[in-house]
């Protein structure tokens, strides 16, 4: 199998920090953040501009440059609810070291994103819901189903369909992490590709108890067969885990540094 | 799913402290590391008495003694190789918390630990080997079943049997690791019981290390189905990826101080 991929989640204009550097196109918090996730194994970066409605096209462009002429073509997610913008970011993106993923589509208002992906060759990220959270696996493989059909009828690769089977809060929704998680060893029994962003999981819960949760969630998701993950590379305790994983089903080779490396 | 199942590891011959103890009848250091374990989480106390080729019985009598009269009758793994002194070991031990645990049969010389088991209404601990390391699934899941149908064909029920993978260093046999947690999904697919001592896995790794590398394979043992695990209930991390675990799997239900519980 191939090894696990990490989008690094910490470039988000929900960040205040973040918010006022894309709202002033101040380069440095930004190229900071990019150069902390890269060095920690981050292999995307996720550029969250927002809903972005006013000049969208024009951030988008700006970021995708900035970072990719400072980061060596760095692959990037273009993250926002502005179509335009996504289009508008693409036809500046570089592939030579990856296409640009689409964050995200999913079965109901946002499959047109699907669409988006196929006409420009990129990936898409497609969550398996439509209309707030799937009632069960059964409901999230429909949604699964009606995508990979849409997307394959317009010309898009498989592959590059990266399935989000949504996670969802533990406090409130203990009982639906389960199925969770075999939704995700679906997805892999399939042959497809699969993507979380994990850290959901432990949202609401005491700070002290969080990084175990994150932990464990990961470890179980990733022996699940989950092929990617949005997270913050810049959390060590968690990228402890994710190598350690890497190592335990022997995707990359054991060393005693292995997690300095 | 049944609750994960915790086999306490410290009572055990090869520690100093313990070896002096039962060799001296010294019931102190033993008592505090019951009271250590059990105060932790464990269900069952291992109970390890190494060959005790001269007293062996006396000892174990001695042992199971001690443990039960202190601590309410806590349910024991009897732990040696010397099958007179475990016989010994259950003409004393009362079922009131649980039967006794034998620890352990195998395929090959160990396989009358299974007899034992049958005649004396005993769980029984399976390694699924013969000689050495087995090869692959293939050869485990025979020993298995052979194991399987020498228990059952003596009256023993399967659910006394617990089988256990066998844990490989990960350093050496990393390429073995995935293998070991696919077996232990075969198991649990087959509604079987399984058991492992997982620590064993990162046996010459760094110090630093370790704790990671435990945690992480642990959680992913978990997820696989795992029904008991042979482990050091002190180990705080350990624990709270257990009970992390158990909440994940919808087995304890939620709370804000679930950690300290």
């Amino acid at each position: 199998m191939d090894k696990f991929i990490i989008i690094g989640e910490r470039i988000h204009c929900i960040s205040p920090v973040i918010k006022e550097a894309l709202a002033n196109r101040d380069e440095a918090p930004i190229l900071e953040r990019a150069k902390a996730q890269l060095d920690s194994g981050a292999t995307y970066l996720d550029l969250n501009i927002g809903p972005a409605e006013r000049d969208g096209e024009e951030l988008m462009q700006w970021g995708v440059k900035l970072l990719q002429e400072n980061f060596d073509n760095v692959p990037l997610a273009l993250d926002t609810a502005n179509q335009k913008a996504i289009v508008a970011g693409i036809e500046v993106y570089n592939r030579s070291k990856g296409k640009p993923i689409i964050n995200s589509a999913d079965a109901g208002d946002r499959l047109d994103n699907i669409r988006l992906a196929a006409e420009n060759d990129a990936i898409v990220i497609a969550l398996c819901s439509k209309q707030g959270v799937p009632r069960d696996n059964e409901e999230r493989m429909q949604y699964c189903q009606e995508m990979l059909e849409y997307g394959m009828g317009l010309g898009l690769d498989e592959s590059d369909m990266w399935f989000d089977p949504l996670t969802l809060v533990i406090k409130g929704m203990q009982e639906k992490q389960v199925e969770f998680l075999e939704f995700i060893r679906q997805l892999s029994d399939m042959g497809l590709m699969s993507v979380a962003g994990l850290s959901n999981a432990s949202n609401g819960m005491p700070k002290e108890v969080r990084p175990t949760v994150d932990s464990v969630l990961t470890a179980m998701a990733i022996e699940c067969g989950l092929s990617a993950a949005i997270l913050n590379p810049n959390d060590k305790h968690l990228m402890d885990v994710v190598k350690t994983a890497e190592v335990i089903l022997n995707r990359t080779l054991y060393a005693d540094s292995y997690l300095e490396l």
